[in-house]
């Protein structure tokens, strides 16, 4: 485990495991490396497993401002250069998918391949204008319900854990607060304005889309328009599950990336 | 997060949220911090939430000896005073568990209350010698073994992730390894040989047990005894559960947790 700096700020990353080809994982917005809980004990017995807290996330610093996806995206490009790695398979779940992209595009000779796990792009131009006016006013309501409308019926029943993992990690002000919401939904080339549509075709990594059928926060339509775009990528469809697959069936989760990687290395 | 240095010996360990009281959570032996991960985002929002590795585990050290339980406590005594916190909570998983009864003991001013999950003590006695030896042949399978056994037959059809997470933690060489398991398991002081039957009586902090009616690894009579010689101990032992409450039925373990902070703080 290490902090690396990169322009005055602290990103915090974990290494475990070894052997090739590494993998990096990068999680969603508000939520921290915990997530990969069902992830990271499983592939390090066999892969170097590198585990990132974004920058206003978790163990890392949460400056005022700089979290357009590129600034991101040059933080994950900084790790790998700490670790002494030269290419790593990038495994994103939404906003961490948003960030593996933007790596592929800045730095495609660092990136094997891409498991982008429910992600999008653009997604603030989908946003009702009640709903970005709501979120001015009470944004942790309104983020709540994004989170609620993210895990699906099957996991809500038998894995309630995993609703109040999101809403622990977006209530306090250690993990994630209220500055760090607003300057990533304000900046013009973060979570929600980054519009990467017109690269998108630009990804040469093979590239693998795993979305969920009730996903409410990265919709399969979102999730398609990914799948469309990248030249040679494939997209699955998953039912039962929402936008966290890794924690609502990690067993199907895992299967799925222990074939791309074979697939892939 | 940091490394706490304690005679040439680097021990990991991760501060998130402010608020008390502070919580130490304490894995189980083989595993490392992942396994709280449905705690951490949960209890951070209110509370200063510690996660260590245990020297052997993860990103600590691994040094070819010191695994006396009374070099763990003597971390997590370490830890509090380099994160400046003068009394903690310790919630501990099975070798957690006896860390934190042996911090009680030899640091009683610095703990507030034990919630011991899944433990016991003077473990090796109920080993078969059969297993015993077996154990020196091929350690994994045996563990393994030992491992299954520990996991409820409702956590194993509902949730098989937590079986990966167990056996992934084990195998390659980053996160646990053979010699670890070597140094623990022989040294006089160590996981299966510890022993403070006669010293149970001196812990005087409040302490919960919570245990699971499948556990096979520490079973609902060896929590059963701690039940009985800790003063003024309550005990739960819940259906359905194993060793690994806080995975098995997170909803359940938090709520217990909740209750307790709130009764002894």
């Amino acid at each position: 485990m290490a902090m690396c700096q990169r322009d005055n700020v602290n990103v915090y990353y974990e290494s475990l495991g070894t052997g090739d080809p590494a993998i990096v994982f990068l999680h969603p917005f508000s939520t921290n490396h915990f997530i990969w809980a069902y992830q990271i004990p499983v592939f390090q017995a066999n892969h170097r497993c590198i585990v990132v807290d974004h920058r206003g996330h978790g163990n890392s610093d949460k400056p005022e401002s700089g979290y357009a996806i590129q600034e991101m995206a040059a933080d994950v490009i900084a790790i790998l250069d700490d670790c002494g790695i030269d290419k790593a398979v990038l495994v994103g779940n939404s906003i961490g998918g948003m960030i593996a992209m933007q790596t592929s595009l800045d730095a495609p000779e660092r990136v094997i391949a891409n498991l982008i796990l429910s992600s999008g792009t653009n997604l603030g131009a989908d946003t009702p204008p009640e709903v970005a006016e709501a979120m001015q006013s009470d944004w942790r309501a309104v983020f709540g319900g994004l989170m609620d409308a993210a895990i699906s019926e099957k996991s809500k029943r038998e894995k309630p854990e995993i609703g109040a993992f999101m809403s622990g990690c977006y209530s306090g002000e250690s993990n994630f607060n209220e500055q760090v919401f607003f300057a990533n939904a304000g900046d013009p080339s973060g979570v929600f304005a980054w519009n990467i549509s017109d690269r998108l075709k630009d990804i040469s990594q093979p590239t693998l889309i795993i979305a969920g059928k009730e996903d409410g926060a990265t919709t399969p339509e979102q999730n398609q328009f990914l799948a469309d775009n990248i030249p040679g990528s494939d997209i699955q469809i998953h039912d039962d599950i929402g936008h966290f697959c890794q924690l609502e069936n990690p067993t199907l989760f895992n299967s799925e990336l222990e074939k791309f990687l074979k697939k892939v290395a």
